[in-house]
């Protein structure tokens, strides 16, 4: 015999509680919270066991606006996009997107996030930006690779600037970014302009997340963008998609065709 | 040598697209939806290619806020926190929580709106369920294994009335699922009242998505629930958390301990 | 307080038995398998419970190397490929691959097991396959996009004639499958020849696994090509690896560029 | 216009070339190997390039026959068993499971290969520990925390004493462990033996793997175990199959039940 709480206690929570006819959410009966706060203001209520101001709200739900979707060239999309037409439901293409949301590809963010809390001013500003470059390293958050400048960027910083002016954030994180970016602009003919991953860190840092949190809310926002994705490819009808379209076949760089040793 | 168009076409979208500082979603420039859209607006538009009306935003938004966790018991949640104890990021501790909302975990959504479709009166209600009897098979959307009355039936419902009553939806879901509960209930001293798959199943195809997409935007929300969850396993520091507490192991009904055969 | 058996029970199992110091594997001890069993009997005693004969083995283990892979043409290697560039583990790179091998892409094997307990001779055949064209569906197992004859089939089939000759296997499954393929080509200027799923159902019914564990051990092997291929990738050191080279961008067919409308 | 080589270059690999009624891996036609290398060695071929020697192939043989296997209190065992209660593929249920071995759960064998590369003799060994007990950190691949002493560890490392008497390995990765696990068990009364990671780190340090690929090996050996164990309880007809045994709720230690604030 064994105490019962031992094992009830294994899988003890403070996200939710489950009783019969009974669903709390973070202390909220479901029922309250249905039809009165926002989809945003439930994923912060979820993840950080109050709800927001509407002022936070709003700013977060900025942030999941603005990521949803980069288009089929991230390899996140291509993928959910190809297991759509491999004969698995629709939660598994989502899976495969997300799965695919690691350090490299969805990480930004939350590294951002970790090299903003290290950022108290100009000076550290250019500390970290030498580091990272006598590294040959990118420092996550600006740049990209497609866009001169991210067209996310202007958008969102405004957002944080009306926000600290209201006094809803305290403005500590925006500094900080704005301090990197004009250390990494400095002396070139061409600024390196934050990029998405930079602008939503410095939102979901003024907001109090952790920076693991932010690739998580990154998740949570990509993941439309995967299910909008892999949804199409599901109504196209395609079967066994494939990178490349037919004829093309892959390439072969390996070893000529050759015989078995024959004693085997 | 090929055409550049045969491959771009093979991913090619009409979902988003992304050139060279510039980002449109369906048609909008991504700068111009930040800040004024919601996130629930923001999941329609990519899912839909239009944006919704006020109305339908707000009545998806509780669909999406209502469905968001159900605790630790479901195998999605179980998992995810055990993935958020084994090594791998948080995106992958949500991908692993997703993958498992398949047909039977996270497909009585689907069910249900497919079974809604079917139904225009009481009497393809009462047809519906004695099919469903004749075949031993719970009808998707009505009664809950734990819940004798799912909280979350009577404000997702209510706010359907209320959106009927506005003009803003046909209003012919609801009355199918409504006659579907009442042909459940008839001549049962316990009613079978509708889950939250059903009333939220309601509300998609009020809103005119089709029922794949039911899985899709229950996918959506659930993952709020899901990394809520993996990350208070991340945070609590468990490593490697299997089902049971230690010292507690695994019982065992196969064959007693034997040798293998002595020739092999 | 409740009995400790009921919740070890809840994961009890006859796979194996755990106990401190003393590992069984279906009721061996692992330290006699060890050196003495081959991988692919390891394979069979798990998933079976007993032992393969010598002969079943070889079957077994010429069916799993065949399968290990066929390119990056197919989006479970493409996945996985990319999967190795985003900065997650090689276990996920190869989960997100398996993953893939759904009901279209890795189903066709246990599909075509299903089909051949239909058929004991040829009129079963020709029924069979007269109702796939019926619906003009293509019969699993038979016919291939790239090979107009899968140079898998034949070494396969042969090693079955062996088989049965010596008395290994029962023959029916062979027997059943080339009549489905004479069926096939009755009539037909060129021939539909069994691929490899159809020669691997074929060995699979032979050893009596029933068709669910057909595509169960296509996954085992074919993971063995997806993780070649993301070890690959990994090693090529490539980041973000999308499904076009640049400066390819994927095309776009959505509604042009427009403007949100200003009340919102 | 683009050049085909272009595209077909972006995914070109050297491990397999597919031509129309042509599959060749590693320069290998497919249909010499089929009947002729075991699965292991197909499993070299795949990952190397070569085939090994027959006493190189009965050594990976070996390591992956160990590690099939460790029962339902793994959380990869748990979770892949729960996924093959919620409606999806058999694929899906192994993706899950080899999804879970992460850094913490699966990736102890690779960390031991790369504390075994540091280490030529006593000295490094303690110099080693010592620093791993610094750091109040397991030295990955010894102790366990069911075992006393793994049943898997003698077999394995009788064989690799085998293989290097007859001259097939060098024997340098063996003598590393050996001196680590001497180094940990010096001064103690109770002795910390080389585990399953530890035995078969030597095993695939022996045969020139790199640690990476350690991880690749386990996932490959543990899908074996993971598809029994997924089969079993898909064989078993559970649906929805949570953690815990009903009646037993998950326990909850959040926020008491309250009301949301009335302006919301």
């Amino acid at each position: 015999m064994i105490e019962e709480r031992r094992v009830t206690d294994w899988w003890s929570t403070a996200v939710s509680e489950i009783r019969p006819g009974r669903i709390t959410l973070r202390g909220y009966p479901v029922e309250q919270l249905i039809g009165r706060v926002t989809f945003a203001e439930q994923i912060w209520l979820m993840l950080r066991g109050e709800l927001p101001s509407p002022g936070q709200g709003r700013l977060l739900e900025a942030a999941l606006v603005a990521a949803v979707d980069h288009g089929p060239q991230a390899p996140s999309i291509a993928a959910a996009r190809m297991a759509a037409t491999c004969g698995v439901g629709l939660n598994n293409a989502v899976a495969t997107g997300t799965g695919l949301l690691g350090d490299v590809h969805g990480g930004a963010g939350q590294q951002c996030m970790e090299v903003l809390e290290r950022v108290a001013g100009g000076e550290e500003a250019r500390a970290v930006v030498a580091d990272f470059r006598a590294r040959r390293a990118y420092v996550p958050g600006f740049g990209h690779r497609f866009h001169p400048r991210d067209p996310r960027r202007d958008p969102l910083l405004a957002l944080v600037h009306e926000a600290v002016e209201r006094g809803e954030v305290p403005g500590r994180a925006l500094a900080a970014g704005l301090a990197l970016e004009a250390a990494l602009s400095d002396g070139r003919s061409r600024p390196v302009p934050m990029n998405i991953d930079g602008a939503t860190a410095i939102i979901y840092a003024e907001l109090g997340f952790p920076p693991e949190l932010g690739r998580g809310l990154f998740v949570l926002s990509r993941s439309v963008g995967i299910l909008a994705h892999a949804w199409e490819e599901t109504e196209g009808g395609a079967r066994i998609k494939g990178p490349l379209p037919r004829p093309l076949l892959a390439g072969y760089h390996g070893p000529p065709e050759r015989d078995l040793p024959p004693k085997r």
